[in-house]
């Protein structure tokens, strides 16, 4: 460890606690027209994505995220066969929905072109199937594309930065209405959801603004290592489909995917919510019949 | 936040992470015949308490390890009168164990002295029932009185530091031998589990250690504020009852306690393990049967 720098990056949580991750060195270090972007090698977690200061992913953990984020939806609905996902510009989220062979295809719309490139060049743990014949990469603004598009789908994932800057509409009333009108029924939206621990108004603003426009709302967790506090959520909206009620678990065990982190058990497990967020969020929830 | 202190207790990982929480000012600071105590008043998070170095407990999370570790074998057990309790001397343990009407007494065995004293001091929160006249508090080597008790009981709970300085010996294969002869037949023993990300091969050498002693090996997770990575565990070792299929939600319901973290759903889901961890420890673990 002696010939090694003493380089640390840290990301500070709401001025009163933070998380340190000891740096090798920068691999890359630019601005888009959106946001800042930092690449670093580190000691412990592989390669860290960080915009605007904040830990998007590390090599170390990233599967979690990302298998969280795209399986628990995809083999809760009956029928996948047309995927859309907002933002998701380091690819993991791609990777892990093109595992399934009954979706046709997958369309991404990333609103930063800058993100796409650096996590090819640095990233291809998640660039790995960014060039994939059945994904349609879009660069655009996934406001717009939603608020247009004439395209339908079966699944919708928001795999966001936080609701500051440009990811912020995405956590709207009027974002979500759109989104429903493009979901076929049956259709779930499932988003990045934030801290139950440093955000729980964050989540309940979230929670109220999809009730607006979906029959079933529901939320669930990982553990993870990159965002602070460790324990995040992603927030699953639905019409027509049960994540536990719906959920046949023989899909899992038939599929033979490589999971890191998830499997059948967890998947229903993740619907399970500490105490504090069932008081919480009890107003906006939907009541789980578990199958 | 301006005519706040700079000041910032900071936890090391591995020499490649660490956690940062800002402090206010120490409460208290010394040295006991065991170990290096200190308790800070946080900006975020309540009062912490430390010793050498790692954060045992902050006052903002501290229900989350205590319930965690008291409720889930004791709702397991169909008839838990007799608790005992290893370390846990800041008393947040026994206060949960405590609020079982059908618990008849609780042994608590903690080596260091100073450890109660400071926390009856400074952490009423979870020092509130130490003066409980079902709990039997006993200033000793629980390792000692472990192998020379002719008490019995049927829940024991290891509540301990890491496997550093004095709580080594309660990760090794002698002691659950004689953890298992002071049990009840059914009889369960939980003990703190460290990290799934950062201690795996602690938790293959606990694992394997308690399989020598008892016919189910088990391992369930919680998330907190507390120790690094977040996501942490307990073992759960056990003769004639299972986590699962003798666990009767009911009793939960029936109990009415003020839980902020358990429930009855939690309580089953916290047993459904990532897919890396059963990778990992696939050769210890006892299968589960679902109720």
């Amino acid at each position: 460890m002696d010939n090694q720098t003493n380089i640390w990056f840290e990301e500070e949580c709401n001025g009163f606690c933070s998380q340190r991750f000891r740096i090798k060195k920068t691999l890359f270090s630019g601005k888009s027209k959106y946001q800042k972007i930092d690449i670093f090698e580190s000691i412990g977690h592989g390669k860290i994505l960080v915009i605007d200061g904040f830990v998007m992913l590390t090599e170390r953990d990233e599967f979690i995220y990302h298998e969280m984020i795209s399986h628990v939806p995809i083999f809760t609905h009956p029928n996948p066969r047309k995927v859309l996902v907002i933002g998701g510009g380091d690819g993991g989220t791609a990777r892990e929905v093109l595992r399934h062979r009954n979706v046709e295809f997958c369309t991404m719309v990333e609103i930063d072109e800058m993100v796409v490139e650096v996590c090819k060049k640095f990233l291809p743990i998640t660039a790995s199937e960014l060039d994939n014949e059945r994904l349609n990469l879009i660069i655009d603004d996934g406001i717009k594309f939603v608020a247009e598009t004439e395209e339908r789908f079966d699944v919708v994932i928001i795999d966001s930065t936080d609701p500051i800057g440009p990811a912020e509409p995405l956590f709207g009333k009027e974002f979500y209405c759109n989104v429903n009108k493009i979901l076929n029924d049956p259709g779930i939206v499932v988003a990045q959801g934030e801290s139950p621990f440093y955000d729980p108004q964050i989540q309940v603003c979230m929670l109220k603004n999809q009730k607006e426009s979906f029959p079933g709302i529901h939320m669930y967790n990982f553990a993870n290592l990159s965002y602070p506090g460790g324990f995040w959520t992603f927030t699953f909206s639905a019409k027509g489909v049960s994540p536990l009620k719906d959920f046949d678990e023989k899909k899992v065990l038939d599929a033979k995917m490589p999971f890191k982190y998830y499997n059948s058990s967890l998947h229903k497990a993740a619907f399970a919510l500490p105490q504090f967020m069932l008081d919480n969020y009890k107003d906006y929830l939907t009541e789980l019949i578990e199958p």
